[in-house]
């Protein structure tokens, strides 16, 4: 018998389809293995002058947009949004728009053409963790910038379009919708209970233990309730914070080591899958809010999201949470 | 410089990438042409007994599960949800759930195993809504269903997975969450304004026509203001219902030329995409509402969408509304 659950946050219904369960071999696609480049690639040493100036670099030895560099973060060449001009928010007719104001920046991970952040050192790892927090609090000092999305497309079957190990910042003058949704989601069960949502989900989660892929002292990695991708993935901070920005040096350098070991724990098991990433944060402008609790959200591609899902919000999960956390936690480190 | 619309009726916002604007011919895919069966398939003449049985036929001889019909409608083999069983709600912990009770249905639109709804008769296409409005007022007698979605995955990039023209139909005991977004978004404009947003929608885009396909007596085809995707195209009615299963002879029979010629336009302008496409209907147990107002949303597969879409709710469409809604005009029928 299927099952309908309700994720607690947002309260989006999922079919946990039980009948139809698949495991991690059902799921045939080609592994993600990113081989020397063979034609020009921007990200590589040497081809620094090719690439918009950087905004911050981490490095060892030569200057400025030149190599020696063991990560650089650059805008993008073909940015979304612009950062000049005025944010006029403007009627048309009865529409609403308003300029595309805001940031578009790109975090190379390494010099390394062939790295992933599943091959990369733990300190490699923590030191994009740390990129990405330099930039939010660069960023959101421009008032302008409300919400800062920090994600990776790895692979092309998730929307990679350079191979060269990179993750990605869109700044925006709105807040996402989905966002938007667990912010006032979270927002009712504290009204409710009094308590975070995502606390009493660590809680009961490290409890229960059958949707727990691992946990340290500081994160644990969950399979969540209500997934709506098959090996759908959250690590989730145990200690309550609304911003990404406010985790300190052990939290990243925990993190880093937990990040990594999902990501080889989703390669072993998924053979190498394609996936993106996204870390949810609180809107950059906001005080800290005791109802809203800051996580990552890791999502392989393995399988076709039929339009409907998108049309309707209502997703169909193949692999119930209990079975592909099990697969997880089984695969060792690679 | 790019542009940041709202969407009117949920509040979302989307990066229309101005500069970055793409042509029909940018989108480089394999065309969708379906070829005579070279292996088995169920939904072809003579195999009728190969499926559950039917639960609607339009025939003009052959008996009930034999060969002869123009249209039929059967249970999925592999159904998502059951009809079977109590809808128990029930805690998990702090997780909410219930069985997966509703009705997972396949319409299959002709005996042709090559026609496709841009080829067919509009009299064949007209069937195939008769049928979807049948079905739901049969289905909607049981009370436990609440939402009913009617939708089509046309081509392997779309998630069909089988090549025989067919539509899917899934009963649900809960309302999908894209849905509510739509009902709540459309409430507080009612409230706001006392007017339904898709009536103004349908008043200023016909007058306005930048975004005008086409239209009829009984309906407006347009390109979404706040497109998330390249080439969106909306089926609006013009006369105020917030139910499909209310529409009358007239209205589909009008329906069914509009959805044809729109399908063909697409299949000119974009060589045969990959598409969905969803009916959007208020909730089948409630009254009519004022507020809200049933239409067809069309999503041509054009581009893979990137994880961080679907995590952030936050689209960025490479084609304006207005460029694509003029390539559709100028598009004869093919």
């Amino acid at each position: 018998m299927p099952e309908l659950r309700k994720d607690s946050v947002t309260g989006r219904w999922v079919i946990i389809a039980t009948d139809r369960a698949r495991r991690p071999s059902d799921f045939s696609r080609e592994p993600v293995v990113i081989a020397p480049p063979t034609r020009f690639c921007p990200f590589c040493y040497g081809n620094e002058s090719k690439t918009p100036p950087e905004v911050l670099a981490y490095r060892v030895n030569g200057g400025h947009n030149q190599a020696g560099w063991s990560l650089r973060v650059i805008p993008n060449k073909f940015p979304v949004l612009g950062i000049e001009g005025d944010l006029a928010r403007q009627g048309d007719g009865m529409f609403d728009k308003m300029s595309g104001i805001g940031a578009h920046e790109v975090i190379i991970e390494s010099p390394e053409h062939t790295a992933t952040l599943a091959t990369m050192t733990d300190k490699q790892v923590e030191d994009v963790l740390w990129a990405f927090r330099e930039r939010v609090l660069d960023l959101k000092k421009d008032r302008r910038l409300r919400y800062i999305l920090l994600f990776k497309n790895h692979g092309e079957p998730a929307g990679a379009t350079l191979e060269h190990p990179h993750s990605q910042l869109i700044a925006l003058p709105v807040i996402p919708k989905r966002v938007k949704e667990e912010l006032d989601g979270a927002k009712q069960y504290h009204d409710f209970k009094e308590r975070c949502v995502f606390c009493d989900i660590v809680r009961q989660e490290s409890q229960a233990g059958v949707r727990l892929v691992m946990e340290t002292d500081r994160f644990i990695v969950n399979q969540p309730y209500a997934s709506r991708f098959p090996f759908e993935t959250w690590i989730i901070p145990k200690r309550h914070d609304s911003h990404f920005e406010d985790a300190g040096g052990p939290d990243l350098q925990n993190l880093a080591w937990v990040l990594r070991s999902t990501l080889r724990k989703l390669d072993k098991t998924l053979e190498k899958p394609a996936y993106n990433f996204l870390i949810h944060t609180a809107p950059a402008q906001e005080a800290p809010m005791t109802h809203y609790h800051w996580h990552i959200e890791i999502m392989p591609r393995l399988t076709k999201v039929a339009g409907f899902e998108w049309g309707s919000g209502f997703y169909i999960n193949p692999t119930p949470p209990e079975e592909s956390a099990q697969f997880l936690r089984e695969a060792g480190l690679g």
